[in-house]
């Protein structure tokens, strides 16, 4: 099995590290990535300047490759100019902090599978629910039963998986939850400061705005210790609303 | 009623400018926008980087506020930190290029507006189906009927509209469609070159690779030389795939 590794905290994150250990069990893995962190790019695309592509080292070996791109770039790039064989699975992560709710609009981790299942081929978005102290075991191992999953079973084409791990240690995981994304805002604010030379300058901040709490959401799922994977689709139509749509006067 | 605009070609752009003078006949308007080309960077926002806000003017007066940010950016600034009242409105535009199939996942102008939908807001995304010699005024005239529709009958809260005008002369303009978002890929490949320093880069290049050319499809409307209307929403849930998503052996 031909698996690509890509993701929005860079190469040469702990994460990504972690993921390609335990994926090597399932396959040939390829890492194509950015060369830095590209947190909250949403499904960002290059297209006014030119993609860098370096060779990362890790341990004094060649890990991957390293891109100036986003990470939908790096899984175009690595389909379309960098590996001999099309991939048969295509993971994003394992990232740090959780990608639920409208966050997955956000996230470069959930694009960079989004760009995967465009291209047709199974893709899986993986996020440890920290930023503090990540202990990315549990999920890394997650990520290997859902690579032989994903090989047995069936994603329709159009359709990735959306992985969110709790940050317990593996014997307080309670199961899996097969979830919808919630109807979770952040509570977006700026902080307004002045720099060193007088200039005012704006920065986001903010904090999760719990708005649902029902039982078949990512977040409660999480919230419960338990893995969520959520199936995601990019046809954003608002089928409901088409036919009353249409009664407008325009 | 006040409205707030943005896009993602830039505050100083023919398109901005157009749907600014169109719209202040329905109301008070308020530009914030990135302050150079921010085409396809999806939904990103900025949470690594400060932001910075300066005035931009237009024939001697102030226009709008430029950002260093994305349109999502833009719209979250605004709202947050720029404006006195939450606008009633939001338009994102008038972009240069159409924005329709899973091109509205890379779109930055779509993301302007789904970030104003993201606050409760009406929000529709206007783009015009040319790059060559664009000649807004059909768009802009058919941004204050909406402006106006809008305001009128009600957008459900979550649900945004991508609206995609043919560009071609108003007399010949057929009519309006509601449509769904089409399943349109484009085929990309990379250009690998050498730059004069020795050192390889790829640029991005692709054609549309044309395979949803049912009656309903945005596509269609405007290669039929009709406006289409498309209703999108932001839950990415594949309610079709959960049941047999549920019976995976994890």
């Amino acid at each position: 099995m031909e698996i690509l590794i890509t993701n929005d905290d860079g190469i040469y994150s702990e994460g990504i590290f972690a993921l390609y250990d335990s994926l090597r069990k399932a396959g040939n893995v390829t890492v194509v990535a950015p060369d830095t962190q590209r947190s909250a790019v949403g499904h960002a695309i290059t297209l006014t300047d030119p993609l860098r592509v370096t060779e990362a080292r890790r341990r004094g070996k060649f890990f991957g490759y390293a891109t100036s791109g986003t990470p939908a770039d790096c899984v175009k790039l690595a389909i379309r100019a960098l590996m001999k064989k099309k991939p048969d699975l295509v993971f994003s992560g394992i990232n740090l902090g959780a990608n639920m709710g409208y966050n997955v609009l956000y996230s470069g981790t959930v694009s960079g599978a989004t760009e995967g299942a465009l291209f047709g081929i199974p893709s899986i978005a993986v996020s440890l629910d920290t930023f503090i102290k990540p202990d990315f075991r549990c999920a890394a191992a997650f990520a290997v039963k859902l690579a032989s999953s994903a090989a047995r079973n069936r994603l329709p084409a159009g359709t990735l998986l959306n992985v969110n791990i709790p940050a317990v240690p593996a014997g307080r995981i309670k199961g899996v939850s097969v979830t919808r994304q919630s109807r979770t805002l952040f509570s977006d604010r700026f902080d307004k400061r002045t720099d060193p030379h007088g200039q005012t300058y704006y920065w986001l901040t903010g904090s999760l705005n719990q708005k649902d709490a029902s039982p078949d959401s990512d977040l409660t799922a999480v919230s419960r210790n338990r893995i969520s994977v959520t199936p995601l689709q990019f046809d954003l139509t608002d089928y409901k609303f088409v036919t009353e749509l249409e009664n407008w006067k325009f």
